[in-house]
């Protein structure tokens, strides 16, 4: 089980990732079958050519991520942030939780926010 | 379904039911065969009785809950609250992530937070 500080530090890469632009960056800190809800209620991406895809479209509008507060881990593989999305004036409201493999590879992730979640400013 | 802002007044109803040190009205939030694991990696309490057993044990330490950042809903039956529960000079930084009955009872909650997630202040 990959320790906590490797859980958060994978979670900080997918927000700096993200940010960058970095499509295959980010797409490499999943494991090969990962399984993406976002959001949760949606079908799901999985394995490496539909997350990519998935996140390639993702990045388009140009969102950038920011926390809301510090990532929480767990007694377990896997580990949660609340953050936000910022596209223009649009503001999205989102927690991810991520489950981890042994070598600390992202292998499922579900983000929860709903259509209320989108406010302005 | 339960609407978001049915499942967000739940999750309000729970940090105020904790505070308040109400074990029934905490309990009465879930569903009779809910499954509750608090923390994530933890053995789950499973039913009204061990529910209520539980979180009668949680209160006596007199933790008080506050939200971290504001609750998230989803696409689905789902929604998650980032908070603190504030016990003497400790802070345990907790996500909770709950799933909801068409009755808007809840079915499962989940607590993410681990041994890191503790400090002082």
């Amino acid at each position: 089980m990959p320790t906590e500080a490797t859980m958060k530090a994978v979670l900080q890469a997918y927000l700096d990732n993200f940010n960058a632009g970095d499509a295959d960056g980010l797409t490499a800190l999943f494991a090969a079958d990962a399984n993406v809800e976002d959001p949760v209620g949606s079908p799901p991406h999985i394995g490496t050519e539909a997350i990519r895809a998935f996140y390639v479209d993702a990045m388009k509008n140009g969102a950038k991520l920011s926390l809301s507060a510090p990532m929480r881990g767990s007694h377990s593989n896997a580990a949660a942030m609340a953050f936000e999305a910022k596209i223009g004036t649009l503001t999205v409201r989102i927690i991810d939780v991520m489950t981890f493999n042994e070598t600390g590879k992202v292998t499922s992730m579900k983000a929860y926010f709903g259509p209320e979640d989108f406010i302005q400013g």
